[in-house]
């Protein structure tokens, strides 16, 4: 193998990957070993993919503890897909759901849900410009709402919930796209949880549905047939042809987060990698974090810098130096790292040692 | 690059890819030349990847001769979502849609259009089995119906269109999943053609739409943002995360099919490889091809044997001697031989040279 330049990807997805999945991809990428074809020519219906993909499920349940009931599947369309169908879904006529708008994400998830029945947003930040998450004395929750939707990391925002809001009886649904598998989840509290792959788990176009099976019933035949959750559920994420790389890569990525020792040891790392950046933000008052400090995300780290002038030095120099994917959401501005599971260490580091030599120079 | 075992893949999709594209896309994996990263971390909001994006589709603009008129698109969710897509857009209320029926997957198109609004099934040839299409003259089309439905190519049965549907006026609707850029295809007598990229054009996971631009006005703000053909549109494929491998490997594909002289030089290999195998079929009469004659597809090669006993047979044996995936859809039975672009033609002469041996110690 020859060695490849390789910048610091901050980006905020699709992101980096660990480098000794990339190799294994690259190691058979003309031909599965034994198989005599590449996993991008493979039949979905063939022995060989139906063991990449049910390899793939049994890690993922592994790794979260996910119980016999409920079922995991991978459909297409990333997050953005699973916003209309939730409600498509699992809001039935006459009844209510209820939306936590703790940052753009949810807020979009809110609009495509009103599309499809009755929402209720149980609370908003919106007007504090989601710098953080809803408090739960703020919840006005509907009494036997359909499901209460969630987003456990604002990408935009750099919030995280650090403990899950408390919804009763009520199903609790959670676009976790952001932090799934960056630190232990309690499955069991939920009722689904979506997740687009690509921050934590692989590539882009691949997206993890985990949903309790008694919800399949609320699924009505009338549905679209691919956009009915137990036709998939029931097919095995195999009604139609999936996204058979995408799949393949994100097993690839599920046996190294084991390799690594899981999700208890990567929060481990996630915590002590997001502490040195929101050390060094805290350390003078130069930079400024944006959100509030009890919920930082340990994913997404934004910061802004004395003026906007700065803020575009600091990108520009910071790309020129190999850290690249730094400048922030325009709807944010500012800087934003984003530090998933695989992002290395050292090039925390590497940000930490240009952060303070640039506000040494610009101070 | 060291050798590796490839088997010859007449898989029906996914299918064998050009080894120059596995070979460039293995070459880069690590890190794509000037980006420092892999194609799987990449930013889709990126410089870098909005001209692999931009590439692509200019790529297909150049190979199928498509009009500034239309608009491509890159989604997901395979042909299967599109049967949905297709109603939901362009299926205004109170209109009706006609669907040509002549094979498994037009008919599968019918039932979820059926979910959304009105239908005629124009004609149907599900009672001989799909084994031909139906002809124009058993057409029933709709006076100003919404559009008119057809299936190019029925890669279960094996049969193509050689001529497109007269339609008059009416917006033509194809499915061309299994055939595209097998061969020129005349994109202006088409309102919209969509195809699942996996046979012939990339990997699974990407679908290409190719949509007239006025019929984008018949796509409802009440519709699912996803879903939702204007948006796409509007976007440039980039309303939410594309699918951004499987969109750089079939840009990869379309450079490979330019090289090798666009769609007429493609179509004319494609012309020697089907006929050297149907001229095998019909040499003795052992073997017996299920597809009408005159419709008989240059993709999907159908046949069956004197008995099931003998098809059992020949699929063990051709495995064995590396002939992968002949074994037919299970509504068919027998063989099936699927010879994509990237399918070599030695691997035709393989197979030619196995059935008339197998004939000689079976027949």
């Amino acid at each position: 193998m020859t060695t490849v330049h390789r910048v610091y990807n901050f980006s905020a997805g699709p992101a980096v990957l660990p480098l000794s999945v990339l190799e294994e991809i690259q190691r058979d990428l003309i031909s599965l070993p034994g198989v005599g074809m590449s996993i991008l020519e493979i039949s979905h219906r063939s022995a060989p993919f139906e063991r990449i993909l049910a390899e793939a499920e049994a890690d993922i349940r592994t790794l979260a503890g996910i119980p016999a009931s409920y079922k995991v599947v991978f459909l297409q369309g990333g997050a953005s897909l699973q916003f209309s169908m939730v409600p498509m879904n699992l809001l039935t006529p006459g009844s209510t759901a209820d939306y936590i708008d703790g940052g753009s994400w949810a807020e979009k998830a809110v609009k495509e849900a009103r599309k499809i029945g009755n929402v209720n947003v149980a609370a908003t930040t919106k007007g504090e410009n989601y710098a953080r998450i809803p408090r739960q004395d703020e919840l006005k929750l509907t009494p036997n709402a359909a499901y209460v939707h969630m987003t456990s990391n604002n990408t935009i925002e750099g919030t995280e919930y650090k403990d899950l809001p408390e919804v009763g009886n009520l199903p609790l649904v959670s676009d976790t796209s952001s932090d799934m598998f960056s630190k232990p989840i309690d499955v069991t509290r939920h009722a689904l949880i979506y997740s687009g792959a690509q921050k934590n788990m692989g590539p882009a176009g691949v997206t993890v549905v985990i949903i309790r099976e008694d919800l399949l019933q609320r699924s009505q035949k009338s549905l679209p047939t691919m956009l009915n959750y137990a036709v998939h559920a029931e097919n095995g994420s195999l009604y139609n042809t999936p996204p058979a790389f995408a799949v393949y890569t994100m097993g690839l990525v599920m046996k190294w987060l084991r390799r690594e020792g899981g999700l208890a040891a990567i929060e481990k790392v996630n915590v002590r990698k997001a502490g040195k950046l929101y050390a060094e933000i805290d350390r003078t008052g130069f930079y400024r974090g944006t959100a509030q400090k009890a919920q930082r995300s340990l994913m997404n780290v934004t910061f802004r810098l004395p003026s906007e002038d700065l803020e575009k030095q600091f990108v520009k120099e910071s790309t020129a130096a190999g850290l690249d994917g730094l400048k922030g959401h325009r709807s944010v501005g500012g800087m934003r790292a984003s530090i998933y599971n695989a992002f290395p260490e050292d090039g925390v580091d590497a940000l930490v040692g240009f952060m303070r030599e640039f506000e040494a120079r610009r101070g």
